[in-house]
Formats: C-alpha cells, sequence, structure tokens
C-alpha cells in the first residue's frame, strides 16, 4: 500500500528544453501546477533577441539585454534549471540527452529556437556573420568598431573605403534595425572622435532581394521604412541577390561591393529538434506540429517558437517572433494541466496583437491590424513595448535610462572592443585576419 | 626662409603609450599645450581597473567601468588615438613600434602598466587566472558562476565540494575584495537561485603569505579587515605561502586546499617598458627613472604609473595605484610644458590623500594620514570616491545606480555566462576542462 502511495504521488516530470519566450512562458505558467520541471537551456541567461542588434551596435550592454534564467524563476519551487546542451531525445525511454546525462520526461517540451542560416553557403559564415546570440552579438560589435579602428590608420584610399563599408544582407526586421543602428553609430555616436577619416562618411548598404523592406508589413510601412533608412544615409538596394560573400566584399549578380564588414540577417534555420524527434520538419528545418502543438504520434512532446511550424487560419506559417513563441508557451502549459485533469483544450490559435519595427531614432513603423503608424509615435510605442517585455525590474529601469541619454547625447556608451585577448596576437589590432575569421 | 618658417612651427610630437590613469591624465593636461600628441593602447577602452573585481564577481558590466578613449578624448584636437599593440622603442632614431608601424616622437610618455605575474611558476596561470582587463574580468566571472552551474548537477559529494571551493591568492586590496565580493555572490546574490546545492555552503579561502592583509594599511586596519571578510563567511589564512597550484587545487606546504578555482592577485610584474627601452629595472620590472620620470640618458623619454619604480621621501617605492599613476602623467605633462618653455619644474613628489579597500557590502577600511576610518563610513567614502573618478557622467551615474539597486535588493544583475560560444563543444558546459583551460 505504502508503494502505490508513492507512486500516486508521483508528480509527472516536465521538461522543457530552451529559456526563450516560448519556454519560459511555459514555465511560468506552469508555476502552480503539479508538476517536477526540469528547464534546460545552454545558456546561463534567458537573451531578450529583440534588442541584440543594439549590443552589436554598442547601444546597450550584454547585461541590460540578458537575465540569468535562475534569478528568473528563483521563487519557482517546483522547478529547477540545468545549464546544458541537448543534442538528442530517447522518444522510447521518454529522456533528453543533455551533457551526456539522461533527463527523463513524462512531457517533453522543445522550444530549442533557431540559428541563422546560408542555405548552402555555409562558407559564406566566416564573411558575413550573423546575429542570434550574445557571443554574436559582441563579436559583431567588436567587428564594427574595429573596421573604423584600421580605417584611421589605413594610407591606401580603396582599403580606408573598403573598411568604411558596411553591407547588410537581409531586409527583414533585424537587417533594418541593423543598418539603421550602424548609420547612427557612424553619422552620429562617433562623428567627432577620428581625426584621419570621418566616420560620416561610412557607406551602409541594406541588401534585400525581394521588391521591398520589412516584407510583413503593409506596402506603405515597407516604402516609409526605406524612406526612414535613407533619410539616415542607409543605402537600399531592392531585387538585389547576392550571389557570392568574401573576405573582400558582396557579389550582386554581376555587382560588387567592395566592403570589410558584412553582416547577415537574411535566414535562418530551426536548431535540430526535428532530427532529435525524427519528425518531419519544413524546409526551414520547422516540425510539423499537430493543432495542440504536439508532435504527430507523440502527445506527450510538444514543440514551440521558431523550431514549430504553425499555420493560422489563412495557411501561413506563423512568423519567428517572441509573441508567438510565448503566446505557444503559455498554450502548452494551458494544455498539460488539462491533460493532468483529464480535459482537452482546443486547438492553438494565434492573437495577432500587431507589428513594430525599428529603423532609427524617432523611426519606426507599427501595424496593428488596419491601423498604420510610422514615424515618432511608432518609434515610441516600440521603446515602451520592448522596454515593457524586457525581463525583470532592474533591466527595464536601466535600458529605459540608457535610451532616454542616447536619445539626449546621442552616445553610445557600450562602445567597447572586448576579447581581444582570446583573439591571437596578430589577429588583434582589426587586420584583415581577423575581421575575415571572427565566426571561429 | 619659408623652410625656416615651416621649421620653427612643427610642434613637437608627444607619444603617449597607455590609456591608463597615466597615460590618460598626461593627455588630458596637455590639452592646450603646442604639442601634436598621438595616444596609443592596444584596447579601445580605458578602464577603471579599481571596479574590475565587480566585473568579475557580476556585480557591473564591463561598460558601466570603461570609457573608449576617443569618446573621452573626442574634444582635444591636439590629440588622436591610436589602437595599437606596441612592440618596442628605437631610442636612436625616436620612434615607437607600434603594429609594425614607426611613430616618431620628440617626447615618449610610456604608462604601460602592469600584468599579474606568477614569478617562476607560469604554469599556473592556467589554473589560477588574475584580474588585470576586462576579458580577465568575464573569463573570471565564467569560472566562478560555472563551478556553481556544474556543482549543481554534480552527484558525487567530494567532487561538489572541491566545486564550491574558492581559493583567492594574495591579501592585498583585490584579493580582499574579490573574496569578499565572491561570499556576498554565494551567501545572499545566488541564495536561493539552486535547488540541489546551497550555495552559501560555499567555501571561500583567502590565503596570503604575510601574517597580515592589506598590507600597506596600519595593523589596526588589517586586522578589522579580517574580522569584517570572516564576517562575510571567508576563511582567512594568513603566513601561508603557495607551494603548488593545478586544477585540483592549492597546496600550502604540506597541507592541500581542494578547489576547482582559484584566483591569483598575489603579485605583478610591470609591462617590458624597460626592456624597449634597455633600462635598468627592479625586481618587479619597474623602471627605475630619474627624480623627474625621465630615463636616465634619455630626457625626453619619461616612465610613469606601474610601470615606473618611484620612492618616495622614506625611500619607499611608490604603489602602483590610480591616484599614483594620476598625479605622475600630471607631473610630466606639467614638466613637458615647462620644457616647451625652457623652464624646468622641481621633482616629481607624491601626494598621499589616503588609501581605501573595501571589503564588502557596508564594510572597508580607509587610512588618511594618521586617521583610521572602518565599517559603514569608510565604505561610503569608498563609494564615493570610486563612482566620483569614474571616467564620464554615464558611467558615474549607471555604477551609482546599479550600487543602490544591488544594496536594496542583494542582486546582481549582471550575471551572464558568455564566451561559451567560443569554447569548444566539449567544454562549455563548464566540464573540469573548460575550468582548467581558461587562461588561453
Amino acid at each position: 500500500m505504502d508503494e502505490t502511495r508513492i507512486h500516486q504521488s508521483r508528480k509527472s516530470q516536465v521538461v522543457i528544453v530552451g529559456a526563450g519566450f516560448g519556454g519560459l512562458s511555459a514555465a511560468k505558467d506552469l508555476a502552480k501546477a503539479p508538476f517536477e520541471i526540469t528547464l534546460i537551456d545552454r545558456n546561463n541567461h534567458h537573451l531578450f533577441q529583440p534588442l541584440l542588434y543594439q549590443v552589436a551596435t554598442a547601444g546597450l550592454s550584454p547585461a541590460d539585454i540578458a537575465s540569468p534564467i535562475r534569478h528568473i524563476l528563483s521563487g519557482q519551487r517546483n522547478l529547477k534549471v540545468m545549464l546544458g546542451e541537448v543534442t538528442g531525445v530517447d522518444l522510447g525511454r521518454k529522456e533528453v540527452i543533455a551533457d551526456g546525462r539522461r533527463v527523463p520526461y513524462d512531457y517533453l517540451v522543445l522550444g530549442t529556437g533557431a540559428r541563422h542560416a546560408y542555405f548552402g553557403h555555409d562558407d559564406w559564415a566566416a564573411f558575413a556573420p550573423g546575429l542570434k546570440t550574445l557571443d554574436d552579438a559582441t563579436a559583431l560589435r567588436r567587428r564594427i568598431l574595429l573596421a573604423f579602428e584600421r580605417a584611421e590608420t589605413e594610407d591606401n584610399a580603396d582599403e580606408r573605403a573598403r573598411l568604411l563599408t558596411f553591407v547588410v544582407i537581409g531586409g527583414g526586421p533585424t537587417g533594418v534595425e541593423v543598418a539603421g543602428a550602424i548609420a547612427e553609430l557612424a553619422k552620429r555616436a562617433l562623428a567627432s572622435d577620428f581625426r584621419s577619416i570621418d566616420p560620416r562618411c561610412a557607406r551602409i548598404i541594406l541588401v534585400e532581394a525581394a521588391p521591398r523592406v520589412l516584407a510583413p508589413f503593409d506596402q506603405t510601412l515597407s516604402d516609409a521604412a526605406r524612406h526612414s533608412l535613407e533619410q539616415l544615409g542607409v543605402e537600399v538596394q531592392l531585387g538585389a541577390a547576392v550571389t557570392h560573400c568574401s573576405d573582400d566584399g558582396v557579389r550582386l549578380g554581376d555587382s560588387f561591393i567592395p566592403a570589410r564588414t558584412i553582416i547577415w540577417a537574411a535566414g535562418v534555420m530551426a536548431s535540430p529538434a526535428g532530427r532529435w524527434l525524427g519528425a518531419e520538419t519544413d524546409r526551414a528545418g520547422r516540425v510539423k506540429v499537430r493543432a495542440d502543438l504536439s508532435v504527430p504520434g507523440h502527445p506527450e512532446v510538444f514543440v514551440i517558437g521558431d523550431t514549430a511550424a504553425v499555420t493560422d487560419a489563412n495557411g501561413t506559417i506563423l512568423p519567428g517572433i517572441a509573441p508567438v513563441a510565448k503566446q505557444q508557451g503559455q498554450y502548452v502549459a494551458r494544455a498539460l494541466i488539462a491533460r493532468q485533469d483529464g480535459r482537452t483544450v482546443r486547438a492553438f490559435r494565434y492573437r495577432d496583437y500587431g507589428i513594430l519595427a525599428t529603423i532609427g531614432r524617432s523611426r519606426a513603423v507599427a501595424q496593428f491590424g488596419k491601423l498604420k503608424v510610422t514615424g515618432f509615435l511608432a518609434w515610441a510605442l516600440w521603446s515602451i513595448a520592448h522596454v515593457y517585455f524586457l525581463i525583470g525590474f532592474r533591466n527595464r529601469f536601466v535600458v529605459a535610462l540608457n535610451w532616454a541619454w542616447s536619445y539626449l547625447t546621442f552616445e553610445r556608451g557600450s562602445r567597447l572592443i572586448t576579447g581581444l585577448d582570446t583573439l591571437p596576437r596578430d589577429k588583434r589590432q582589426g587586420s584583415r585576419t581577423e575581421l575575415q575569421s571572427k565566426a571561429s
């Protein structure tokens, strides 16, 4: 009888992999549920990815947009956090494999995100790094700042021009934000800090294969965004598909842009969760989940966020943005609680509250259903939304303060070149080799 | 005649190497002097070294204690900043060699600082990293935080204890500050964030070969500091000389402390400036300068800060602290201006305004001549002095805010493990190998 009681009182084990927006909201919404939860992430921090470009362009510090996962969830007694890298799932034994350990689960939630991808051109990674992690961001910051430093001491005019040319590939929200932020960095924050070069002469080129930027937005907003970018001094090249990236620059069909700094914002590939599960995925590696976000044939396994392919009422796949991941995390929490109670929940439905993208100081676009907003008002909405959704009061406050400060002064307080120590000596001074070899 | 005029109007070239406290104050005090100044540093930022231990222990972010050199000096039109690593000085041709370039000077000021040193035990560097740069600090932060993460998933009790033991070698101000800060991190900030371990059980051991900590202070203050450390839970071992460091721990003669995290705060060695100059140095590599801080036989070359051996009126060598470097930088600026005017200045004399060391929240010691202060008052003085001397208003304000915040909440906002991306995959999870190999 004792054994039965023990058996009955054993709580279901929920393993959540990934402490992004999806995994974290699932974890939080299970706070009072009768589960034993293990949240596994390969980093010790939750990252507020929408502001990552601000770290890459020296506007914010890493700690401003990242919070220790343990700290966010320290009050949640039914949950433990594990720092570890998941490498597979044993569906038969219901175990997650992380750092060689096996972590058993009754329910599994995978929110392992996406990584930038080069779709068959992985060799471009060394020349056109992307932006998905804090380490990506500080490496990109180093690269951008070193380009100005090298230009300052460069005697050859062609090479100087090449160093002062920044090509951003991809005209989605990330590409637009990065291009706008580099333009502001060069034309305002750095303007008077050099003697041999004028950073205001830097060329920032945004390249997009489609005929407009910000494809998810209405055409009028795409046009407004392009106009704002051009006002900031960004050259926007539309309908221009990249055919090659190298240390020297970017090839677009017949034309070539000489540039030492190239930033990849053109595409992402889902995490390998689909492979771990042996599940069907779409071209971007996203798992084709059922209407309740579970994996076909495995009702105990859920996939959410950037790793899941979920269609809306119109048959369009939901975009890889924070609100989608967050709502999916909340949904899975509800679904798990319902299942424990023997209830079922209806299919997941995304509630679209609108989309926002920022271009720069006082410049943004926003779309709420049929309502479209541009300019300062859109930017104010964007700032409030982003500060509001930042995890942790301290970060919100510090970010708000930093923004207010840079808004008033045009300063960028986080212009640090770090990580030079860990580079070989011959690569420290922003030599061509360093600019090449970042992706290591 | 034209040639004469050109010759006459050619301004003297001043090259300053190192933008630490010494180099920076020399540069600033020459702002209105008729020189053309080049300031060379291998980093793009001035670092407020006295607060580096706060970054290593997750209290502050790198950007809080570092400012871009260009930005600090952007208004100074007679100066240009060069990012570069100096590797030698050609005294005959009066040229500095930086990144293979030759930068000519009429006057040279070397303020190239010091680096931690192991005095014949360089193999200890891998196991007992020191703390001199921002990269040192973020690497140490990663190491400390990973030790707790590993302990959380470690099943073996001995290994868990070893992971939760932190040995700080050296009882000078840095060692005392680091030991106190780790104790506060473990016993307050992390206290409720783990499930399998209790961070409050972490052992923090401060090892000092001399019979007391904080040797430059009066005995009563050394005793007060030791008492404060012990109140914070730090074990202080005096008269204990380290005979070996390894991945497993620290050997002190016959006894052995098993520990996975060892921090070196026991000694520094001056930069190789003495070697570049072929000048006479003391045992710590400091150049024996003349009373006007110039190098014997080379009145046009000055050495300041941690790289110079300067004795005070009692024959004691001045310590490697910010006020000494700062006053020396100011002195050299005055001396150069005087020489241009054909005047001479009297020998350098250090004005000692007192010394301060902090142990932790509300705990510090201060000594102003015969006046000795301990406890909260000393800590308040220490906080005010450090915030006041931070470069740049924004940093001062952000640091003050962060301190106020952590004082009220015991939080540590910068608990980020970064740089995992750049480690090989098998080293990412804080495996023993990572803890070993940090010094790379």
